[in-house]
C-alpha cells in the first residue's frame, strides 16, 4: 500500500467517523433528546462541527494530495478516494473562514428568522435575511467553483456534475406534457374513491406492519432501527447503523407506511453499500438525487405499483379487517394513487410533485441571475401556482414561506427531488426489461429481487462512477424525461380512465 | 474577566461538550443500538477519545496554566476550575503516551479474556493479564502520584484525596463490627417472609411504577430519560441531559424499582449541579464515593426506610393489585430489607455489601504492596467469604471472577460503594436532625424537603471543596463509620427481632 495513500485513508476515515458521531448526535436529537437539552446539544454539534472543520482543512491533507497527483499507480477505488478528498478539501479551504462563519451564523438566525415569519404569515420579515442569503452564496459560489455560474455552484453540491444547462430543458419539457397531464386528471369523469384509507388506525398495528413491510424490503434490523419522530427521515452513523424515522396519526395509515417505505429505500442504499472502505468516500452514497431515486423508486414505482398492492392488501386487511374487508386490490391501488394539486410540495403526489420542484427551481435560477427581485417573490410564487397546478394559495405560509431549504442557504437542492424521480423511472424501465416476470415476483413476495438488482446496479457503486456513467452503465441511457413522462402518462390515464 | 482564565475556560468548555458526545454515544451503545454496529460504533468512539486527549494534552493548556499560577486574583469558582485543569492535565500529561497506549490495549484485551474465563470458569486464563495490568497500573501511579503509594495513587482517581492510611482503620472498624451483626442475623430466629416479592409483574406496570417514584423524587423527564438496559446505570451528556436505565424482569419488580431509584439518586445529582458553569468542572460531580453517596441514600436511607414503605404500599397494591391486597406496611418493609449472605457484590443487601468491598480492598491493596500473589487470589477469595459472609463459592465465576473492573485496570473503585454508604448514613443523621419531622414528611409524600436539602447542601456545592471540606461542612463531621454502624445495627436488629 503506497504510504502517502495510507496516511490519507486514515484522515479520512477519521473525519467519516466523526460525521458518524454527527449523525448519532442529529438522530437522537430528531427522536430521544429531552426537550430541555436542546442548548447544550447545540454547543456539542458546534464543537463537533467545528473538529470535523478543522481536521478537513489540515494542511497536512493539501500536502498528501499534492504529492499523491504525481504519483500514477492507484486503482478505481483508490483514485476515487483521492478525487473525493480533493473535492471535499477545496471545497472546505478555498473558501475564506470569514465567509464560513458569517454563512453559518446567517443560516442559524436565517432559520429562526423564516420559522416565525412562517407562523406568522410575514414573508416581509424574511425577505432581507434571504436577499443575505442570496448574495453570500453568491460570494461562496466565486471562491468555490469560479468556473461555474453560482447558481450551478450551488446545484453542484448536491448534484455534482449536473448544470443548468442540462436540467433547464428537461424541466422544460417536463412542464409541456405535466401541465395538460395534471388538468386532464382534475377533469377526468372518474375520480376514485380514497374514502377506504380514513379511519381509526391504531399506531401499535401502524408500527407492525411498517416494520414487516420494511423488513420484507430487506432492512436489516441489526444494522438499524425505526423510530417515531416529526419529519421522517433516514439517518444514523454507520452502514451498520442506518436510522430510519416515520410518523404516525391515527385517522390515517398510508402516510406512515409509505414514509417507511420511502425511507426503507434510502435506508437499503445505506445499508447495501460496498463491503470495502466503509468510512471512506468512494464507498458513500453518489449524490442527492440517486439516493432519491432508491426512496422514490420503492415508494413510487414499487409500492403504488398495483403488484405490490394485491400483495399486500391481504396483510393490510388482517391488520385493519374492519375497514378493509371486501376492498379490492384495484380500489387500494387507485386508493393510493390519487393525483391532486395541493399547496405543499412535501404532500404532493408524483404528478404535481415536479411541478413543485420545477417552481422553486425557476424562482432560485432568478434569484442568481439576478432577473427575480426578492420582494416579488410572494406575487411569483401564486403566479406559477396557478399556472402549473391552477390552484392559489391564501397565505404566504402555505405559499413561498412553506420550505425550510432558503433560511438555511441550502439553494440548488430541490432540483434533485425530480432528478432522482426521473432516474428511478429510468431504472424501473431498465429493471422491468431484465426482469419481465418483476409484476409475478413482487405478487409472490420476491421483493429481494428488486434489492439486490438496485445493490448490484447502484449501492455496490458507491461513487466510482460519476452519475451519468452510472445511468449509462445501468440503463444505457442518459437523463431521459420522457421515460418518466411516460411511466406518468400510462399509469395515471389508465387510473383516472382518460383516454 | 481575566483573559488567560477565560481562555482557558473556552477549552474546558469545549473538552466537556466532547465528553458529553462520548456520553451520548456510550448510552446509545447500551441502549438503542443495533447489534450489529459494535464495530463501527468502537472506532468512533476510539476516534473521539483521541482528540479529548489531544484536546486535553494541548500544550498550551499547559502554558496558560503556568501562567494563572502568577495571578491571584480568582474566586472559589474560578479557582477550582483551575485547580481541576492542573490536576486533568498533569494526568493527562505525565504518563508517556507508550504507556497510555498499552494500558488502552491491555483493558480491552483484557475485557475480552475476563469475559472468557469468567464464563468458563477458568482464573488461570485471565491470571497472566492480571499480572500485567496490576504492574502496568503500578508504573502508570509512579509516573501520576510519585509522591503516594502505587495503591494510593489508583485510589486517588476516584476517591481523591482518600489514602489507604485513611480507609484501612474504617475498613477495620467495619469488619469488626459487620462480620458479628451478619451472624447474629443468619442466627436469628425471626425471618422475614420475602415470599410477597415473587408473583407476576407486568413490564408497563413496572416502569409506570418506576417512573412515577422517580418524578416524586423530583427527577426531571424534560432534562432526562429513563430506559433499559443490561445494567443499570446513569449516563447522559450534560445536566439537562441525563440518562438513568433499569431493567426488567417478570418475576420480581422490585429490583427494577431500586435500581431506578437508585439511578434516580444519581441523576438527581447531575441534575442538580449549580447554575453557573455547567460545562466546566468546578460544576461537576466531586468523587465517585459522593455521587455513590447521593444514590444509596434514596435507594437505602429513604426508599428501604418504613415511611416510605407506607407512603408506596397503596401505589403499589394499586399497580399489582392481586399480590399486594391485605400485605401490611411491615410485611412490606421486612420483605425489602432482607439481609443474607449471597456470592455476589451486586446482588448483596447494605448489611453484606462492604464485606464484598473490603474484601476486594484487601485483595487490591495486597496486589500492590506485592504481599497478594495473583495465582493465589482464588483460595484468597474463598478463605475471604468463607471468614466474612460464611459462604464460598463453588466456581470462581461467582467468586474472583465476579466483577469486571479489574479487566478494565479499575483498581482502586471499589472502596468508593463503601465510602458512598458510610456518607450517606452520615448525611442521613444530619438531615433527621435537621428535620425532626422528616419521617411525616416522607409518609405525607414531601419527598421534595430531601431533594431541596441534598441540592443545596451537596449538588450544588460541585468541587468547590474537598471531600472531607463538604463532609464536615454538612454533617459537622468526618468520615465516621460509627453512624454507618449504628444504623445498620439499630434497623437489623429490629428487623429480625435480635436484643
Amino acid at each position: 500500500m503506497n504510504s502517502n495513500y495510507q496516511k490519507l485513508v486514515e484522515r479520512l476515515e477519521e473525519t467519516s467517523r466523526l460525521g458518524g458521531i454527527m449523525g448519532i448526535l442529529h438522530w437522537d436529537q430528531e427522536v430521544i433528546m429531552p426537550s430541555g437539552a436542546a442548548e447544550s446539544r447545540a454547543k456539542q454539534m458546534g464543537v463537533l462541527a467545528g473538529i470535523i472543520h478543522e481536521k478537513s482543512t489540515d494542511p497536512e491533507i493539501g500536502k498528501l494530495l499534492d504529492q499523491l497527483k504525481d504519483e500514477n499507480s492507484f486503482d478505481g477505488f483508490e483514485a476515487s478516494n483521492i478525487r473525493e478528498a480533493q473535492r471535499e478539501y477545496e471545497m472546505e479551504t478555498k473558501v475564506p473562514k470569514k465567509l464560513v462563519m458569517e454563512m453559518a451564523e446567517l443560516s442559524s438566525k436565517g432559520h429562526q428568522v423564516w420559522a416565525k415569519a412562517r407562523s406568522e404569515n410575514k414573508f416581509s420579515d424574511f425577505a432581507p435575511i434571504l436577499t443575505q442569503l442570496v448574495e453570500l452564496k453568491k460570494h461562496w459560489a466565486e471562491y468555490v467553483s469560479p468556473e461555474l455560474q453560482p447558481y450551478d455552484a450551488n446545484i453542484d453540491l448536491y448534484e455534482r456534475g449536473t448544470t443548468m444547462a442540462e436540467i433547464t430543458p428537461v424541466f422544460e419539457k417536463i412542464k409541456s406534457e405535466l401541465i395538460p397531464l395534471i388538468k386532464e386528471i382534475k377533469g377526468a369523469e372518474y375520480q376514485p374513491d380514497s374514502s377506504l384509507l380514513s379511519g381509526e388506525f391504531p399506531v401499535n398495528k401502524q408500527e407492525a406492519l411498517g416494520r414487516r413491510i420494511s423488513e420484507d424490503m430487506g432492512f436489516a434490523f441489526d444494522k438499524g432501527r425505526m423510530d417515531v419522530s416529526v419529519h421522517p427521515f433516514c439517518g444514523g452513523s454507520h452502514p451498520t447503523d442506518v436510522r430510519i424515522t416515520t410518523r404516525y396519526r391515527t385517522d390515517n395509515f398510508i402516510e406512515s407506511l409509505y414514509a417507511v417505505i420511502h425511507e426503507t429505500g434510502h435506508g437499503l442504499y445505506e445499508q447495501g453499500r460496498m463491503e470495502k472502505g466503509r468510512d471512506l468516500p468512494a464507498s458513500e452514497a453518489l449524490t442527492m438525487g440517486i439516493h432519491e431515486s432508491q426512496s422514490l423508486f420503492w415508494e413510487r414505482m414499487i409500492a403504488q405499483g398495483f403488484a405490490f398492492c394485491k400483495r399486500y392488501l391481504p396483510l393490510i386487511t388482517e391488520t385493519f379487517p374492519e375497514k378493509f374487508k371486501g376492498i379490492s386490490e384495484e380500489q387500494l391501488y387507485e386508493a393510493v394513487n390519487i393525483s391532486e394539486p395541493s399547496f405543499v410540495r412535501v404532500e404532493a403526489d408524483e404528478v404535481t410533485y415536479p411541478m413543485h420542484v420545477i417552481l422553486r427551481y425557476e424562482i432560485e435560477k432568478g434569484l442568481f441571475d439576478g432577473s427575480v427581485e426578492i420582494k416579488s417573490l410572494p406575487d411569483l410564487w401564486n403566479a406559477k401556482m396557478k399556472e402549473y397546478l391552477g390552484i392559489e394559495p391564501d397565505t404566504d405560509t402555505l405559499g413561498v414561506l412553506q420550505d425550510t431549504h432558503w433560511s438555511g442557504a441550502a439553494f440548488g437542492y430541490f432540483p434533485s427531488y425530480t432528478l432522482g424521480a426521473i432516474y428511478a423511472s429510468q431504472f424501473y424501465e431498465t429493471l422491468k426489461q431484465e426482469k419481465p416476470d418483476l409484476e409475478n415476483e413482487i405478487e409472490s413476495g420476491n421483493l429481494a429481487i428488486i434489492r439486490e438488482w438496485l445493490n448490484q446496479k447502484i449501492h455496490q457503486k458507491g461513487r466510482l462512477l460519476s452519475v451519468p456513467e452510472l445511468v449509462k452503465q445501468v440503463t444505457g441511457d442518459e437523463l431521459n424525461p420522457e421515460i418518466f413522462l411516460n411511466y406518468l402518462k400510462n399509469k395515471y390515464r389508465k387510473i383516472y380512465r382518460i383516454n
